[in-house]
C-alpha cells in the first residue's frame, strides 16, 4: 500500500482522534505522538483528525494545520489519515482541505455547515458546490445533535452520486435512519458506510456498515479492532464478549461526565491517566476535577483496560 | 404462579401489543384472540397493551375497555398484562387504571403526560400524585419523542423511591441516558429495567435490563425470548445470529413505511400477511397499500419468518 | 343575531377561557358563573372552551361535557361559544364535538393529534378524515408548542379547501410562520384567522388576522376589546397606549411562574385574588403558593386592574 | 463624540449590516461603501458588522478582516461600530476582537460557540473565560435558533456581572424569554438591552430595551431609526403608522424565499434592486432566481420604500 493510499471502500477502525493539548491553543507535542503511535499499535485501518471527538471546530486553524503536518508525517502512510473539514465557512473548508492534501491526507471529511439552519436543497446545493473544490475523497459526516441539520435520503443520493464522495460516517445514533441509509446503499459496494456511536458498530456492520469511527478506540483500539475482525469474519463466539466489553466501556466511563462533552473528557481524561497524553479538552470544556478522576482511575483498574489496548494476536 | 401475578422484578419479554381493528373503534375481535395466542405460543413473559405499538392513545376509552378485558380474559393469568394509563386528564388515567385492575391486569405503565410540556419539578410532582391513586404496580415509561419530556436523573430518583413504583421501561433509544439509568438503579435488584427498541435489548441487558418490551415480539415472539434466554445465559454463540436475525428484521421490515409510523404499520402489515389480525391503524395512521403490502410480503418470505416466531424448544 | 350564531368571518377578541375548579375533576360552579359572566361584561365576540389555556386535554371527558353544558347554557346565544375537541382518539374528538353541537355551541377547534408525531400528509389525511365526521364549523389550531405538528403551507392549503373549515388560530408564537399564512390567506376573506398570543394580536391584525385567542382577556376583556376596536379603527392614538399595557400585564404577570405553566398559573391566580374564580389548576401543574400569590396581588395593583376589565364605552 | 466611542448604554438602531459580495471570498468594494452610506444618511446609531444578517459565520477569515477595516475606516467614529466575533473555537474569537480593536471597532458581539451542545454551566464559564481575553467591551447574543444554545436566567445573572459586559441582543424571537431578560435587568440602567427581530422593537422598547438590531434597518434606516425616536417620545400617532410599515415590509418581503434564508435573501435581493450592493450570499445559500427577484422589484414599488430609506427630518 502507498503513503496514505485510501482503499476502495475504506473498512476497519479509525478512531477520531482526540486532540492532546497542555494549554489553550498549543498541541501537547510528546503525547500526540504517544497517542498515534499507542492507536496504530492497535491495529486500527485509519485515523480521522478534527472530528467532534477531536474536538475539531473548537481548535484554532493554526493548530489545526500543526496538527494535521504532525501528524501525517508521523504516520508516513501506515494507514489512510482522514481530515474533517466541516466549516460554516466555504474557503476556510477548502482551505483545510488543500492543506490535507499538501501533508499527505487520504481523505478528507465534510458535515452540514452548522451555523445557518439550511432547507435540505440548500444543503444538496452546497455539497455539489464543495465537492469538486475539495482536492481529496470525500466523507460525508451526518452529525444532526451538532449541526442541526440530517442528510435526509433525497440529499444523500444527490450527494452520494458526486465523483469524489467515497463513503459515509453517521453519528445520528438513529438506527431507524441508519436502516434507510444502509437499504439506499445496498448498490454501492464501493462505498464505505461508517457507523459513529461505537455501541452501535456491531449491528451497524450486521446491516452492511464496512466499520468504525469508534471514540473508545482511542482508548482500547484492540478491543474495536478485534471486534471488527469478529464481525467481519462473524465469529459468535468472539463478538458477543467484545460486544460486553464495549458496552461496559460505555457504561463504566462515559457516564461519569454530565452533559455532552462527557465522552471527550472521560476519554481524555482515561489517556492521561495511561501517561498517554494530557487530559485538556479545548474550550468550552474542561478537564474533569480530582474526584471524577479518581473514577476513571477505578473505572481503568476494573475493567483491566490493558487486556483490551493492544492489536488481536 | 396466580393469576395476574407479577414477579419482582419482571423479567423477559413483554410485548407491546398491537390493537387488531376491522374499523374504526371497533376490534378485530377474531385476530386479537389469535394474536394473544401467537404472542404466549413464542413464550412472552407478558403482554404490555395499549402502549406506544398498542396505538393507546389514538383509542377510544371504550374500546381500551374492552381491550383489556378481552385480553385478561382470554390470558386467564398464564402471563402478567401490563396496561398503558398514560393520559393528559389525569382521571382518565386513574379510571383506566381502576379498570384494568377489576379485569385482573398486574400492573400498569404510566409515562408524562404529554399535551403540557411541564418542567422536571412538575414532572415529580405529577408522578408523586398519581401513583398513590393508582391501584396496581406501576411501570414508568420513558417515552421523550411522543411526551416531549424525559424522566431526568432527579426526576426518576424520585419517582423510583415511590411505594408501587416497581420497575422502568426506557423508550427514548438513546444509550446514553439508559447507561445512566442503568447505573442509578444498580442497587435496586427488585426494580425492573426493561428496554423499549428491540436493536438495544442485549446491549440493555448487558447493562442491566431485565427484559425488553419489544414491537416486533407481536410477529415473532420466538426470536426475541430465545434472544433473551441466551443472553441470561450468556450463551455467546446463539446470541450473535439470533441478535442478527433481530436486525434483519428491523432493517428489512420497518423501513418499508416513512415517518415514524413505519413500525407500527409494518408490523400490523406482516400480521395481516400472516393471517393473524387485520392491517387497519388507527388515525392519523392508514394501512400500506397494495405496493408496500407487497414488499412486507417479500420480507417475510425472504426472512423465512415461519422459523423465527415459535417458542425455543 | 341567533343564539349560537357564528358570524363569517369571526371577528374580535375571543378568550380561551380559564376553567375553574375547587377540586381534582370538579368545577368551581359559582366561580365559572361569574368568570362567564365577568368576561361577557367586556365586550368579547365568543369564549373558546377548552383550549391550552382552558387545560382542555387535562380535564376528564365528564368534567368537559359538564362544562360544555353549564357555559352554553349561561351564555344563551349572547356569543357564539367554542369548543375545543382536539385528542388523541379519533372517536373522543367527534363524541365531544357532537356533545358540543348538542349544547349549542358554534363550532369546534381541532390542532393535530398530539401523541404520534405524524408526517404532514399524514396530518392532512387526518384533517380530510374527521371533519366531515364533525357536526359543527371547524376552526383549526396550529399549536406546534404542544402538538409537535406544524400546519406546513401545504397542509394547510389542502385543510382550508374543506367544506366546514372556517378558520384558523395559530399560536406558533412564529411571526415569520404566521406572515406565510396571512399571505396564503389573502383571497379568503371569508375564512376567519386568529392570533393565539395576546402580545402578537397588534401585528396579526395589521397582516389581515380577524381578532385574537387572547389569555389575558380572561382577566382583562376590555383592554383586548378597546384594542381590537382601535385596530379596526386604525385609530393610532388609542392602540399605542392600549398596546403598552397589553406588553405590561405580561412582563408583570407571565413572569411570576417559571415553566410553560406560567401564563394559565398567573391568569387563575389573578382571577383568584379579584374574587372571581378559584386558582387550582389540573394537574400536572399546581397552583402558586402564598410568595407567589403575593406578588400577583402587587402586579393587580400596580396595573390598576379595575380599569382595564370593563367594556370600552 | 471620540471616533468608537460606545454610549452608555448603547440605544437606537444598529443595523446588522448584510455583506456584499461579488463572488466567492470577494467583497463587493463599491457596494459596501454604499451600502454604509446608505444606513448612515438613515440616522442609525451604530453598525454591527459579521452578524447572523451579516453571514459572518459562512465568510472565510481574511474577508472578515477585510470588511471590519473597510467599515471601520469608513465609518470613521461618526457611530460606533460593533463586531461580531462568535466562533468555535476561542483563539479565533479573540484574534477577530483582537483585529476589531486594532481597526477601531467600539464593542465585539458574543454568542455560544455553536457546534458542541454545552450544558448552561459550560456556557457560564465560558464567557467568564473569554470576556477578559476581549480588549473590547462585550454585548452578548442570545441566537439559540443557530447556536442550540439558550442564555438562560442564571447564566445570564453571572454573564452580565463581568466587568466589560454592557449590553445584550437577543435574537430568540420569543417575547416570554424577552420579559424574564427585562426583568433581570431591570437594576442595571447602564446595561444595553437591544432586540432582534424587528417587529418585535416596539414591544422589546415597551419593556425596557433601548433599542434595535434590525435586519430592515439595511434597507430602510430611516423607517426603523423614526420608529425608535417615536417609542422614546411615546409618541402613539407616529408609532402606529410607523410600526404598521415595519409588518407590512416583513410580510412583503421576508415571504418570497423559503427556509430560515429567506429575510438574508430578501434584504440582500432587495439592496440589489435599489442599486446599493450585489445580492450574492455567502454559501450555504444562493440568490434568488428571477421570478422571485421580480417579486422583491413588485413589493419595493408597492411599499414606496423610497419614501421610508432616509433619516427622520
Amino acid at each position: 500500500m502507498q503513503p496514505g493510499t485510501l482503499p476502495c471502500p475504506l473498512r476497519g477502525i479509525i478512531p477520531p482522534m482526540v486532540t492532546p493539548l497542555v494549554a489553550r491553543d498549543e498541541l501537547d507535542h510528546a503525547g500526540l505522538e504517544r497517542l498515534v503511535e499507542h492507536v496504530l499499535a492497535g491495529g486500527v485501518h485509519g485515523l480521522f483528525l478534527l472530528g467532534t471527538t477531536g474536538e475539531g471546530p473548537s481548535l484554532g486553524y493554526r493548530l489545526r494545520c500543526e496538527l494535521i503536518e504532525r501528524v501525517c508525517r508521523q504516520v508516513e502512510g501506515r494507514v489512510p489519515v482522514l481530515v474533517g473539514v466541516t466549516d460554516t465557512a466555504f474557503t476556510e473548508s477548502v482551505t483545510l482541505a488543500e492543506h490535507a492534501a499538501d501533508e499527505g491526507a487520504a481523505a478528507v471529511v465534510l458535515s452540514a455547515p452548522y451555523y445557518f439552519p439550511a432547507g435540505q436543497p440548500e444543503l444538496a446545493e452546497y455539497v455539489e458546490s464543495i465537492v469538486p473544490e475539495l482536492p481529496l475523497p470525500v466523507f460525508l459526516y451526518n452529525m444532526p445533535s451538532h449541526t442541526k441539520l440530517t442528510f435526509e435520503p433525497d440529499t444523500l443520493r444527490r450527494a452520494i452520486a458526486l465523483p469524489g464522495v467515497v463513503g459515509m460516517k453517521d453519528s445520528s445514533g438513529d438506527m431507524d435512519y441508519f436502516r434507510r441509509v444502509a437499504a439506499l446503499l445496498k448498490g454501492r459496494p464501493d462505498f464505505s458506510l461508517l457507523m459513529g456511536p461505537e455501541a452501535m458498530l456491531a449491528d451497524a456492520m450486521r446491516l452492511g456498515a464496512h466499520g468504525g469511527v469508534c471514540g473508545g478506540a482511542n482508548l482500547v483500539p484492540g478491543l474495536f479492532v478485534e471486534l471488527h475482525e469478529a464481525l467481519c469474519q462473524n465469529d459468535a463466539r468472539r463478538i458477543e464478549p467484545l460486544q460486553a466489553k464495549v458496552v461496559q466501556l460505555g457504561a463504566a466511563l462515559y457516564t461519569i461526565g454530565q452533559y455532552g462533552s462527557s465522552i471527550i473528557k472521560g476519554l481524555k481524561c482515561a489517556l492521561s491517566c495511561l501517561g498517554i497524553c494530557n487530559d485538556l479538552p479545548a474550550e468550552p470544556f474542561r478537564p474533569f476535577g480530582q474526584e471524577k478522576r479518581e473514577q476513571v482511575r477505578r473505572v481503568l483498574r476494573e475493567l483491566d483496560i490493558a487486556t483490551l489496548i493492544g492489536r488481536p494476536s
